[in-house]
């Protein structure tokens, strides 16, 4: 099974209260092609400038990711996003975003790409996620990401591809800003009444919840006592989870479950250090093994009172 | 297994976005009383003035709660606080606190309270928490809460008390003033330090995680669509925690983190409705049954792959 991912291949500076970075590796399909080329092969549609060199491509090599769909556009830089941390990891501050050639992206799908098995429309312009979605052949699974920026100025637009999708994700505040409702489960059972069949609702440092129609799962963060930068974090855990999906013969609640556990624990890995740095130095074992201590985190006996 | 609560029994002005109450039955020992009476007997230990009536009492009516250490004071009001919550109902503003009888509140055990075999000093000044202790013969559990003002007024005598109990309840934000350190886990250890065995860290909406010197454990908050009134949910967990804990023979690991579900489940109860209104609807089934919604909400399976 393979999953196709559209979004951004980018440059970010970061500074946190542990660092900063003047350039390094970003975008949220980067992070998601990383993440989800662990459980999964994965085509990644996306275009750079001629600055991402053959260097940078390097973070995709020896991985499940094939970047026939990456366009590389002379004469043009690479999308740039610089962003801020203060002690609070929760909230990011843009200090600069310089579109550059992201600023004409218009996905045209290769033949090859337009049956993918599972898809993912990571975080642009909802107008942009329609064109790609309408042009593939019914994928098995379609998600999707959004941000602040498209609730406040696409809602319409939003609104159509989310009724479109099977799965969102989405943070918190996002739930909230978009339904202009103050509890979390009342506003996400007003999104899954627009179409999708699940709901997951990142929480940042507090975990994630996944509501359906049938169930709710939440899951707490995976407590760490080094979080040095958390760009990619959502990205990564959404390609850990939709990677982890596309492996699967199934959809069941059971395999969103253990899809979201990897997605967290892919994005614990992800905080560790700056940029990919971290996602790329681990392997599965890692990750299983870090798959269990979620569990013994996690674990409770029934009562027997 | 007998549990002995010293802590505040008050009138409360509640203001949510979902209505208001201009008096009703509040305090830390209250909630906590109540909740843990699910489990064990509870001895409560605290002072009213003569405008808390018998009909006021029947709160702990047919309950396991014994009122001999509830001091009523002829001539002085009970301790009243007012506050006010915005959609933000992790949040709650002060409007008004009256210490009245409260503010000459230096507890002196009856002999017959002097072995308890669990004791919660709730949220009172830590010096008062120290002279109770010195009372007791040494209980088989200490546990104590606090606030920020003991924080930011009294550091020393808290550091002292809290050097000389087992587990400690407290919100996520009063670890971080306490220690001064962003990162909870590792701000948590530096609480360890000091002496006690278990850090029970809550994180209201989100839910609550448990430090010890060999295990993290993690559980979020029960999903609720209908938040009415947080005022209570911390005493609430705490008497649920410690009530069941009271009514093991053993405190482990494996007992602590039922006693933290218990503590969740009682606290979503509680919040349901203003005051303990909801808390004194339910049976110990209905505790159940959200103990076992609660194993669904967070349960997922070992992987395959």
């Amino acid at each position: 099974m393979s999953i196709l991912v559209v979004g951004s291949v980018a440059f970010d500076a970061l500074q946190t209260p542990f660092g900063k970075v003047d350039r390094c590796i970003g975008g949220s399909a980067t992070y998601f092609s990383v993440a989800s080329s662990f459980f999964t092969e994965v085509d990644l549609v996306a275009v750079v400038g001629d600055d991402f060199t053959d260097e940078h491509l390097a973070v995709f090599k020896g991985r499940n990711v094939n970047l026939d769909g990456l366009e590389r556009v002379p004469g043009e830089k690479t999308f740039f996003w610089s962003g801020e941390y203060g002690f609070d990891l929760n909230v990011a501050k843009t200090r600069d975003t310089q579109l550059n050639v992201f600023a004409g992206f218009r996905p045209k799908l290769h033949q090859r790409h337009r049956s993918p098995d599972v898809l993912f429309l990571a975080n642009i312009q909802p107008e942009l996620q329609m064109e790609v979605l309408e042009q593939c052949r019914r994928p098995r699974l379609v998600a999707l990401d959004t941000m602040n920026l498209w609730i406040a100025t696409a809602k319409e637009a939003l609104t159509r591809i989310i009724s479109k999708v099977d799965l969102v994700v989405i943070n918190e505040a996002e739930v909230r800003q978009f339904t202009e409702e103050a509890n979390l489960v009342k506003g996400a059972r007003r999104i899954l009444a627009l179409g999708p069949k699940t709901l997951v609702v990142k929480r940042g440092e507090y975990g994630v919840m996944m509501i359906t129609k049938d169930a709710v799962f939440a899951a707490p963060a995976y407590p760490l006592e080094n979080v040095f930068d958390p760009t990619g974090a959502g990205d990564t855990f959404a390609g850990g989870l939709l990677g982890y999906l596309a492996s699967r013969s199934e959809i069941t609640d059971r395999e969103l479950r253990r899809g979201i556990v990897f997605g967290g624990v892919l994005a614990s890995f992800t905080v560790e250090k700056f940029s990919l740095d971290r996602l790329l130095e681990i392997t599965l074992a890692d990750v299983q093994e870090r798959y269990q201590d979620f569990r013994a985190l996690t674990h409770f006996d029934d009562f027997d009172v």
